[in-house]
C-alpha cells in the first residue's frame, strides 16, 4: 500500500538551477512518483516560459514551488536531508545509493520533512552545501560518462522514493484464469491424435516430440482461453483433413 | 560484477520521437549507464541541433545511431525484445518492472542482442508493435499521473540495466538456442496462413486471435527447434488438406 503522506514530507531541493526546462521537467519527474514539494534556491530564471513547457502536466508544482535565498532556509524544519552528489567527495558521509536514499527519506519522514538536495547542472553541490545535510546519495553509472541530466537524476530517485513508499504487495500480476492440469492434459491429448491425423507424427517414436511439445506449452502456462483456441485449431485441422 | 559487453548486446528503439531534443536527451541518459546502442524508427527530425545540444557529451550514440523505417527491422537480429508502456493493455502480457526488466534483458542478451522499445510521446506503441516484442515493461508511477517524459523514462530504465550489470551472475539459464526475430515472425505467418486454409480464422476478424496467439508464444520464448517442429506440424496440416 502506498503511504501518499510520506511522500509529502519530502522536498525536492534545487540549487541555484542554470535552465529553467529542467526546473519544469524536475516538477514532471516529481508528479509521476507522487511528489509534490518544490523548493528552488536562487533559481537563475524563475518563473520562466520554459519551466512551464517542460512541466506539462505538472505546472501546480510550479505555482506552489518555494522560492528561497540560500539552502538553509529550504532545508528549514527538515530531520533528513540527503545531498545528490556525482563525485566522491573528502569528507566521508555515507553514500547512499538512489535506493537506499528512497528507502532511508521515507523512513526518516515519519518524524517530520525531508529533502533531497540537487546542485547547479554544471558545478554540482559545494562541499559547504553538501556538509550541510545528513548523508550523501550517489547514482552509480558508468564511470567514463557520469554526469546524468538534472531532470533525468531527480527522475531516478523519485522513482525510487515512489518504490520505497509501497509495501510489499502480492506482485500484481494481471488476473489471468489459468487452466487446469486436466484440460492441459486434454489438450496434450488432443495435440498427439491431430498429429497422428495429420500424419506429422512417427508413430514409431511418438514420445520424443511429445515431450519437446510438453516442455514449449507447459513453459507458457497456458490459460483456459488459450486452451479453447489450441483445440479449436486442432479441430479445425482434423477437419479440414476428413473434408477431404 | 559489470559484463560491459553484454550491455552493449541492448538496443534501445525510439519509435516515431516527434522531438529531436528527446532522441539527445535519451542517448545521454544511455551513455551514464553504460549503454551504446541507439535505433530510431522513423524520427520525426534527425539528425537535429537540438538532439546534439541535449546529448552533451554523448554525440558519439547520436553519430552511431540506426536511423530504420520499420520497428522490423530496428528488431532484426534480436532474440529478446521488450515493450515500454504506460498504459495496461487488453492483452497481458508478462508486465516488467524497470528492475525484472533490467534483469531479464540482460539474462537474455547472453544469447544475443536484446531491445527495450519505447513509443512515440503522446502516443506510445501501438497494440500491433507491442506485440512483437516478448514482454511488456512499466515504470510504476502515481495512477493520477503516469506520463514520464520520454528521456526520463530511458534513463530509469538504463539505470536499472547498469544496476543489474554489476549483480554477482544470475544463475545461468539451461543452455538453449533461443529463436530470433526473424524465425518467430516467419512462424507467426506460416500459422496465420495455416489458419486460414483450415478455415479456423475468420477473415473478417483476423487480429485478435493472431494477437491472443502471439501472446501465448511470445510468453513461451520460442526456441529454434521448437520453431522448427510447430512449423513442420503446421505445413503436415497444409498438406493433410490439400492431399484431400
Amino acid at each position: 500500500m502506498l503511504d501518499a503522506s510520506l511522500l509529502n514530507r519530502v522536498r525536492i531541493v534545487l540549487c541555484g538551477t542554470s535552465h529553467p526546462g529542467n526546473i519544469g521537467a524536475s516538477a514532471r519527474a516529481m508528479k509521476t512518483m507522487g511528489l509534490s514539494s518544490l523548493y528552488l534556491v536562487n533559481p537563475h530564471s524563475f518563473p520562466a516560459a520554459e519551466a512551464a513547457a517542460m512541466a506539462s502536466n505538472a505546472a501546480d508544482l510550479l505555482d506552489r514551488a518555494v522560492v528561497c535565498s540560500s539552502l538553509d532556509a529550504a532545508l528549514s524544519g527538515t530531520v533528513f536531508a540527503a545531498a545528490c552528489t556525482a563525485r566522491s567527495r573528502d569528507l566521508p558521509h555515507a553514500v547512499l545509493t538512489p535506493r537506499e536514499a528512497g528507502e532511508q527519506l521515507l523512513r526518516e519522514s515519519a518524524a517530520g520533512s525531508v529533502a533531497l538536495v540537487f546542485g547547479p547542472e554544471k558545478t554540482g553541490l559545494t562541499s559547504g552545501e553538501v556538509s550541510r545535510c545528513s548523508a550523501i546519495a550517489m547514482i552509480p553509472t558508468d564511470p567514463r560518462c557520469t554526469s546524468l541530466n538534472l531532470a533525468a537524476a531527480v527522475q531516478v530517485f523519485a522513482y525510487e522514493l515512489w518504490q520505497s513508499a509501497q509495501l510489499p504487495e502480492t506482485s500484481p500480476q494481471d488476473a489471468y484464469q489459468a487452466a487446469c492440469y486436466e484440460e492441459v492434459e486434454f489438450f496434450f491429448s488432443h495435440l498427439e491424435q491431430t498429429l497422428y491425423d495429420i500424419q506429422f507424427l512417427d508413430p514409431s517414436q511418438p514420445k520424443r516430440l511429445m515431450r519437446r511439445l510438453r516442455r514449449l506449452f507447459q513453459r507458457a502456462r497456458l490459460e483456459k482461453e488459450e486452451v479453447n483456441i489450441l483445440r479449436g485449431i486442432l479441430t479445425a485441422a482434423q477437419k479440414a483433413r476428413s473434408n477431404s
